[in-house]
């Protein structure tokens, strides 16, 4: 590993060897450059003529000329200042202006990329580790025969755990929600379960009521007139270090196997810009009325507008409330619901040292 | 005193033990909530039941939500995000995630607030001295039987000294406000009367004139073609600390009574929201052509418009001059106009400076 | 020398002895105040009853109010806050509050400056070493018989001598800028002949090509139709510290001389607002199609585009790669192209350190 890299990570108030997500698969035609920082450093993606995903440094050695402003001439990437020429590896194969092969200091650095889940994903640490089967297993958001899929994006102005505290902590869908809330009256039988798991470094944190009224969104999603009047309701949120999130969420009527009713799974990717702005990727996934582009339209605007106009605005604010200081500097009051996204805060600020300690015995 | 207010006024570059201006009754209806910064600290404003004011810190002690983001619940106040209450004393009276009495952790500081004058009040220090008696008298702008009041607020980019040294050196108005000035060429007999008087903590900048031509303003209040050719005018300037001040003005003909030509007393109240940035509340008390909808517009617009594109440009440019750096850094080159506006920032370093001495006496 | 000018010798990151262009004489009328920043000075510019430019610190010393806020009441220079009058040499003659002659302490900043070559050109440093001389020949570009000119500005967030390294280094043009490169297929005799010259503190990047295609700017000044199938065609920049160009730019036909095709030279001016701003004042000059407004026009509009729209972005994009941080902290990779470039740092390197060592040596 080099130095520079070593030198990021002591220094990074971000796990450097993970994978991130930086985009939908679809939202990186072939012949397109795009721009995109991640933990503060500027990247370009592209494709090469096999549609092979591309990560490079933004940056062209020579006059540090954002790469993104260039264009693509078949399998390389042209700096739009002075014409060097770039392979996906990010090495440099042509100087317009001098003849031969250009020395090595003129490469661009690579980030290990692939596509998985309708998504690229970049490694941001060690080339060595970045092992694929580290990704957590989101197919259960794929497009698929019987699901329909929905995607958007964000961005946030706030550190990317302050998005995590709120997405493993649901108990404010009814303060924050209308449209995902089970807010209506509830029945005499009403019964929630809300706890907190651990397996290893996985965190879920689990929501299911029996019972329940039925939020909008199933309502929505169970078709015209079909929901029953209470159903059981599901929505656990699983996590994985540094940031991304499965939510395994449905509702069927009471006693009934869930694929009686409505399914909903959506994944919520966190890719940090800086600490103060996250990059939120995030997909849903219906097993009902497919094919309806109405719902399809009212199921992305939904959670659209519930992230856009109800989250975002908060975690904002509550950013703002913290200026640049750290969560537990502001000695929050910790309440039982803080359970699970307080255990994923332990596991990130766990990994952080060991990834710095690792680093110091390797380079000692 | 708690440890966190002794450590904000050792810190402070504001007086904390006074009353400061947050907004106009009429600002803050029923069932609604305000945010206001003042001395830096966000403030949320509401009413209980009973129409008492309260002020909060903008701050739910759990995740740092603003409370003003929340909603009234009779008389307690529901953080929007999570849904913790609280009472105008700022006590957690209800976690609805958890049963039993919440802890005393779960409270929110809580600032004295009253109304008196058409404004409400926040006393941003010690508690136990927040004395009501020590808000100076401004009964003269209220409205009443024989007076017609208007008000207004500006949010300026300047430190709100450099507000006070405006307005405590009228000096300016024939330079900077054509409405408000008296710049006709002057009668032989013209006098002007230009002193400053301190009384304890008071400073007063008596401006006295007679034998003036009449400012538009005056024109305009004295009735169509009534205006004498000339008159005596006056604009006497009272300042109270940090920031509270009281314009005695109107016009007479020579040799007259006060009451036999029209007057227009005015507040300025300056809140520091920080030390860059000020709310400026002022009203305005005429004694003629009352129920005039016309003329109060025109007095509104009048005295709006000196301070909105005359003085606030002029202030906010002198404070990008200045940068970051304090009045006397520069050096400014003293006049005999400047006597008023030093006493008065004389005071203020004199009163932080016993502010911070008597909190190390008690704390010792 | 005054001490704070030493200071700010001792700390500028700019060289303070020199010639800096602050605008166009046809942007300065009679009458009228022009505020203008030149190495994080504020200044105001105006015209004595005579003509004569003056430039004074943009700062009243009673106040700090700019004084470019202010009004020309005859020959002097009146504060629009508190009307304190001064002359061109930064006199303060007038204090309407007070009688007699104002004190010294209220004299301005003054800034020695003069017009020459249709520009207004300020000294920022010791006045005793302000010898009209010092400036380069730019004659090449007055508006004179035979010659039509054109002027431009931009404000660039950029430091200075990044657009130096653009204007040094033409090898761009072929990848930024369409309207003015010779990109066509080259003729089997082209040959290019680029080299750097260096003469005492003058840099020059020698770009001569013969048997080249023609650009569309010079295509359009030979007039509809008459351009030859090749040219030979220059670009030859001349650079003088700290960042004052010439191109001597045109193009003929192959074996004739310069005059038998068309012309077009150009200045370019860039004077540091701030350390990462500047502002660029540019004239191009043709002896082809006088008179012809759609051609001026053109001409006019090629090149503020070239500049605005393919150098400006390109340059902003680059300081925002770079950070705060110097060139050489970025390790970039040099190529033969940046032969010129840094021969014009090594300059503006050695004269600071010589400019502080002066200095240092006199107030010993």
């Amino acid at each position: 590993m080099n130095t520079k890299l070593q030198t990021l990570i002591h220094n990074s108030p971000f796990i450097r060897n993970a994978w991130y997500c930086v985009g939908f698969s679809s939202g990186l035609p072939e012949n397109q450059l795009k721009a995109i920082t991640v933990l503060g450093q500027p990247l370009v993606l592209f494709r090469t003529n096999g549609g092979e995903v591309a990560a490079l440094a933004d940056r062209c050695p020579h006059r540090f000329a954002p790469l993104s402003r260039g264009s693509l001439q078949g399998n390389s990437l042209q700096c739009g200042y002075h014409g060097l020429r770039f392979d996906s590896s990010g090495r440099c194969v042509h100087n317009p202006h001098f003849p031969g092969v250009p020395p090595e200091a003129a490469n661009v650095p690579v980030f290990p990329a692939f596509e998985r889940y309708g998504a690229i994903w970049v490694w941001m640490g060690e080339h060595d580790k970045a092992d694929r089967t580290l990704l957590p297993d989101f197919s259960a958001t794929d497009e698929r025969s019987g699901w329909n899929r929905v995607e958007g994006y964000l961005h946030v102005k706030a550190n990317y755990q302050l998005i995590t505290d709120n997405l493993l902590d649901l108990s404010h869908v009814q303060f924050l929600h209308p449209f995902l809330a089970n807010d209506a009256p509830p029945s005499p039988q009403f019964k929630a379960t809300v706890r907190a798991e651990q397996r290893g470094n996985t965190v879920i944190a689990i929501n299911e009521f029996s019972h329940s009224s039925i939020p909008p969104v199933y309502r929505l999603l169970w078709g015209q007139g079909e929901a029953p009047e209470t159903c059981q309701l599901r929505a656990n949120m699983r996590w994985d270090p540094p940031s991304l999130l499965l939510l395994d969420t449905g509702a069927a009527p009471v006693n009934a196997p869930r694929e009686a009713g409505p399914s909903l799974p959506s994944v919520h990717w966190l890719t940090p810009e800086s600490q103060w702005t996250t990059h939120y990727f995030w997909a849903a996934t219906r097993d009902r009325l497919l094919g309806d582009a109405t719902v399809a339209a009212q199921v992305k605007r939904g959670i659209d507008e519930a992230f856009r106009y109800e989250d975002e605005p908060m975690i904002e604010d509550v950013q703002r409330n913290m200026g640049s200081s750290d969560l537990w500097d502001g000695q929050p009051v910790l309440l039982s619901i803080d359970n699970a996204p307080v255990r994923a805060r332990r596991i990130v600020e766990k990994l952080l040292v060991t990834e710095r300690d690792k680093l110091t015995v390797r380079t000692a």
